[in-house]
């Protein structure tokens, strides 16, 4: 299997983009992308969606967005894992490049569902959850979070306001991503005075939708110099699935994320690195519990001790682990189906130290972590400068 | 790339399966396709699947699918190409194990589409045209079809009658298939008197949906013997994907599907044979003027000659080019992202020689061909015993 590399990368703001169809918003970045990559063709287009059948009554992305950018012909298709379909696009892009059936491939996630009512959208996303054992029961996405931390809260004595490091640190990067999609900062009074959702859950522990794409060209190393257009080239080091049972109810133990674990263990081992050599760390901040589980399941913080990385720091961009960099999917925003594919260019930017004002310094070893549902499809990816 | 090869299939039969929710289709057929390859597990699973997020209000199929039938962990996902869906979690599967990211993948294509009201699934299928330029006009998929035969018939002198042989082969085979939606054989008379849904297609001229699951294991073709387990060894030897417009009229030519062209020449190439080499063809006659156009684009026919070959008995299980030998979409039934499982099944059990009264003689090399929208996506595998 031949190692790849991103050569390209483009998106767009997370938004309301009424005015737009999902093909036109893909098209932006897909164009992005291929501008960043000068390239004007790929042999392939993966495209990550959740809701477009349901939501924009169009299925059939993988032709339509090939067709709408001027790539008619080449092999095109969509991939969903619910929230995790953006990096899902990744995985098989890496492949369909690594098995040498392509010698280029564009991955991306699109996502558009801002346009339709409030409990439609929320009916939509319940679609990630078991439809039998969950959502029938009235179970809405943000209420499987809510009972997930309750019951954190609960097992290890923290306090709620104990997570607002999280959502400060997202909205306090996202002020310099001219992407994202709540450029405010918020205080830690702003934190504690959101109307609650689902308690525990306010709402400045739970991500935005939004309308939005991302998307990365995708080649094999080998065919790049350590330096691409004045850039340092970035290295596939690490890709990774493992999934769980869908509804929380069935796993052994409701607050770990045995999917993150087990699809972190194996990028490390691909990589060859362990947690200390992780440079930042783009992860699912969907809700803020989320956070916290994927920081313990991925060998960052002990069991139940997630918050205290928010608490002491460690998450911030000068912190020793920075995460969401760019303002996460708290402030950057989560188009759902695209957000895997922001964190991998989120994380690419890292690397080539595009960052600009909130920067990791001299960031060598970046990781992305998506997730699908509340933890039924975790996917991981190492990404290394050089 | 290493070469794979199917190992074990399995199908559920295309029925209306009321008292089975989707993930227990599914489950049917893969462990149908287990016990016939003789494994408890798989390291990756691509199900192929259009509908169940509008219909079953049920996405995240991957994860879903892997933990009910026990794989739990494994990486999983959901691919979609509208009809062409079971072709495209082939093709994934094909990649992951040619690459080397794992060692055996299952690949299947599930469908629950019939406890609907018929105008829901009707809207639903509409998804896999073009949302905007198509199905907002009130174009069903059917009407997309007719408005292609009607200019068909128009254009190359042809009567409706002459597509009977299409309809009145695929009904003849499907009596003998116990995994068949129809199996009540049909007569000319039975084909001109049938009821007109969309002139000049009537419903004979058009597929029956239904629910099912159609499911393969794929492995390394050196990772086996010749015999397997006193069957014949079945290799992939060609597998290709090509896309077109979505919407018909964005098409150059309404009438010739370039795609199927593209895809089958790309097929044909990488296994080196030509269309004298290919023993039967699995097509995708989910109406009968497509039987008609993929056997002209493949190269069996010369343009506009499409329904010469049924006249003259050619793709009768005795003739030179048998179709449909287990009854096609039009009788064996369109649980439409299934279907493209089902050809690839079928196509096993030819070359295997399990195809019992329908079974071609001597076939050594079969293809198959799973078309999504009306041409949008088409995916052609050719398959090589021994």
């Amino acid at each position: 299997m031949r190692e790849v590399a991103i050569l390209g990368i483009g998106q767009t703001p997370v938004d309301e983009a009424w005015d737009k169809s999902v093909r036109e918003i893909a098209g932006e970045a897909v164009f992005a992308a291929l501008l960043d990559a000068q390239r004007e063709r790929v042999d392939g287009l993966f495209v990550g969606n959740m809701l477009s059948g349901i939501i924009s009554k169009q299925e059939h992305l993988g032709a339509l967005v090939a067709d709408w950018v001027g790539l008619r012909a080449i092999e095109a298709f969509k991939v969903e894992a619910a929230c995790g379909s953006g990096a899902a696009a990744m995985r098989l892009a890496i492949m369909a490049v690594a098995s040498g059936e392509m010698d280029s491939a564009l991955a991306m996630g699109v996502e558009k569902m801002t346009e339709n009512k409030g409990t439609e959208t929320t009916a939509a996303l319940a679609t990630a959850a078991d439809a039998d054992y969950e959502a029938e029961q009235g179970l809405s996405f943000v209420a499987i979070n809510a009972l997930i931390m309750q019951r954190y809260l609960h097992e290890y004595g923290w306090k709620h306001t104990d997570f607002a490091p999280f959502s400060i640190n997202a909205h306090a990067n996202a002020v310099h991503n001219p992407f994202a999609r709540l450029r405010d900062p918020i205080s830690e009074k702003d934190y504690q005075r959101a109307k609650m959702i689902a308690a525990p859950i306010n709402l400045m522990d739970a991500s935005p939708i939004g309308d939005g794409a991302a998307a990365a060209v995708i080649v094999p190393a080998d065919s790049l110099p350590e330096l691409v257009y004045g850039r340092p080239r970035i290295r596939i080091a690490g890709s990774a699935t493992a999934t769980d049972s869908l509804a929380v109810h069935d796993r052994r133990d409701a607050l770990w994320l045995t999917a993150a674990e087990l699809s972190a263990r194996k990028a490390y081992q691909q990589a060859g690195v362990s947690p200390a050599d992780i440079d930042f760390f783009e992860l699912h901040d969907a809700f803020s519990i989320m956070a916290a589980l994927s920081l313990e399941a991925c060998g960052f913080a002990e069991r139940g001790q997630g918050p205290r990385l928010g608490l002491e720091g460690v998450i911030r961009p000068d912190g020793r682990l920075p995460i969401a960099t760019r303002g996460g999917l708290k402030a950057r925003g989560h188009p759902v189906g695209a957000t895997g594919m922001y964190q991998i260019v989120e994380a690419v930017q890292q690397l080539r130290g595009e960052a600009g004002e909130t920067q990791v310094q001299d960031a060598r070893i970046g990781m992305a972590q998506n997730i699908g549902g509340s933890g039924a499809t975790i996917i991981t990816h190492i990404l290394r400068r050089g």
